[in-house]
């Protein structure tokens, strides 16, 4: 398939400009030429006039499956919320449940313009179908345990989810080993993944990291070391990391890291919501850390609409630092996007540029949100809100025209969805 | 005219819950019934299944006529904003682009649910028309100063707007005098404008309070106490007080205006982006202070959507507390509704109760983000979006259905606003 886009502005995240009346060429699933005035023979046409084109969104740190529980338990202590609510609940789901919470959950990621997701749950080969239906890219992150004792049988689940599903669908699906955080993991099976990553996969790990004070006393208590510098200990930080989280990240923790493959991936709502406290954005910048950002899963957010998640983490620091400047909103739609790409692995992946991905989200300009037209680099980050997202193209293909999901039911999907938990919650 | 909606849930405020299956009568500007099952002669039946009635939110501090300013200058220290960018240009601008932004603003508030707006700006007689015109209920406040010398002016100004707006439509327009700041008003200025608001109008004033830790210091330098406490002597205190922002009220300002009619307006979205600080919601809430929300104007938001503003307070209390409990949606939900109402001098507005006036929002259940239907409290604050909105009606009128405004044109608002906004800065 091949599109020419004619005289569209789009979001040049390099030259932190937007660029107007271009011409972008799409073949396969790549961005073949950016220009003006091109005259191609293609499949189709798009008239780009009023409309914005910006890389598709990255959201690196998500748990899609959870979208049963969105506003399920609220307003709670997290352990009361996890303990009393949320774990309970999580028992009762089947493959089907998280295929189809999942379903819900990537349509609301690509109707925010996301094309790209990274999810750390399990039955993590029915997500990867749900990625495939659906069009968008993903990454599944088997989440391992061995608390309960059955960390065998989740590594043996993982090496079959690798072999099935990794590189699936021409690159657009990943699969990458995630012990899901330091409290949930004994040191030996850290230790095991971190070399089964190295040794078997592609050395990529993602795990929660320092989302918690709590988590952080317990770590110093336990090992007499921080989270971060604890897992250094065990050879997780060889492997490239995406570090979900990092609210309480130390000083000393990021001059370890900083020159290393580690990305932690910011999550304003989340943090906020739990009451985890504030990421710090501007000194990791500052330490010239590369950050994704993220959702996290709608038990915690409640959604998964990440034009909000990027006002949000636009806004919040500014008021941390006391500073006006701080975090800009180029530096927002860069770990949105590019450095949301790195984190996750892919190449030429997350930038308007020839020879780069075809992932690419369509804002309508004609909206309240962008009236009038001053800046659009602001207008993205702190005025424009989802509905402004009007197509979304994913590896060269669109997977939403005009606001409606090109391959998944909505509708439908909507109906399922309450009836499966009608049904979960009676079992 | 007189509608009967069937079989809606509605948010009930007074019992802190969601009454599911009711009929609502309104007849005339007023809600006239809410039962069961009711069987009445009425000139319209609205299907309220899947659908969701809540009170219109109260949006209570606002400067509408800015939306020309959204996106213009972002990422700027304030000084520099306000003394390079903002006021420059706001000085070019006449009447009747004035009227046209005040109009998309409106728009924008109504779209997210709001039926009540208060503003502060000038030419406030052309924001009372386009808030005649819209339907929406507005409380022109109009912004004085008197650093340029023409105090008096301004207050003669004012003294027209009252006579020919107030309680205009029935009482759906409100005429309340706005002193800026302590920084932009000499003390004899805010003493005559307090003595007016007593003796000539209706006790009530609208100001910029203890919005900057600058404004702070300046006023302990100047007069030897803080904001709060400077006003107080002024007799600003002893009418109601519509006190916008209140980011740095420290405990004895507290202590001084919990037993008073005095209001804080919080503004989350833009204490946050102009690196103002933390507003202490929590502290005031566990005072008994009654606190309402607001956008805050669109140079500083930089949107009107009061949905995400709920949101945004709503959460980014717990990480300022570190208390996953603090500040609640229900708290959310009174700030943005009845609380709000109180605030901007109303009767019987900001509930759904028999007898009061028929300022509703209905959201559509049938969307992602009410998927599934757990707790709509939660849902209504932490994952809603503005575009979950179907239908608003103010003062017993729809003023939208089904995302379309009902009296204005919204294409054309965007297209003259563009237009208008070129040519001022040609000017």
């Amino acid at each position: 398939m091949s599109v020419l886009i004619k005289n569209i502005s789009y979001l040049d995240l390099e030259g932190e400009k937007i660029v107007d009346n271009a011409d972008v060429f799409i073949e396969g699933n790549k961005i073949k030429k950016i220009g003006e005035n091109l005259n191609l023979d293609v499949d189709e046409i798009i008239n780009g006039e009023d409309k914005l084109l910006t890389p598709g969104f990255v959201n690196a740190h998500t748990h899609l499956g959870m979208s049963y529980f969105r506003n399920y338990a609220d307003d709670l202590a997290l352990m009361d919320w996890l303990e009393n609510k949320i774990w309970p609940i999580e028992a009762k789901l089947n493959r089907e449940d998280i295929y189809w919470s999942s379903m819900l959950s990537i349509i609301e990621n690509i109707k925010s313009g996301v094309t790209t997701f990274c999810d750390m749950y399990y039955e993590m080969d029915r997500v990867g179908d749900a990625a495939i239906e659906s069009g968008i890219r993903g990454v599944l992150t088997r989440g391992m345990t061995d608390v309960d004792g059955k960390g065998e049988e989740k590594l043996k689940e993982f090496d079959d989810l690798y072999k099935n599903y990794q590189n699936k669908c021409g690159g657009r699906i990943k699969v990458v080993p995630a012990p899901h955080a330091i409290y949930t993991c004994s040191t030996e099976f850290l230790k095991e993944i971190a070399k089964r990553a190295r040794e078997n996969y592609d050395s990529l790990i993602h795990i929660h990291l320092s989302e918690t004070i709590t988590e952080v006393e317990n770590s110093k208590k336990e090992y007499g070391m921080t989270p971060i510098e604890y897992v250094n200990t065990l050879g997780l930080l060889d492997s490239q990391v995406i570090a979900a989280h990092c609210v309480h990240i130390t000083d000393e923790e990021i001059e370890l890291v900083k020159n290393k493959k580690f990305y932690p991936v910011y999550n304003p709502s989340s943090n906020l919501k739990l009451a985890s406290g504030f990421t710090p954005v501007d000194k990791m910048l500052k330490n010239n850390m590369k950050l994704a950002m993220g959702t996290d899963g709608d038990s915690s957010n409640n959604n998964q609409d990440f034009v909000e998640e990027m006002h949000l983490g636009g806004i919040v620091n500014k008021a941390v630092t006391m500073k006006e400047k701080a975090v800009p909103a180029i530096e927002i739609l860069k770990m949105a996007t590019v450095n949301g790409a790195e984190t996750l692995g892919f190449e030429k992946l997350g930038l308007i540029k020839e020879d780069y991905l075809a992932d690419l989200a369509i804002f309508d300009l004609e909206s309240n949100s962008f009236t009038p037209r001053n800046n659009l680099i602001s207008a993205l980050v702190y005025s424009a809100n989802s509905h402004d997202v009007e197509s979304v193209i994913c590896d060269g293909k669109f997977i939403m025209r005009d606001r409606e999901l090109v391959n998944v039911d909505e509708k439908k999907v909507r109906e399922i969805v309450n009836k499966r938990w009608e049904d979960i919650k009676r079992r």
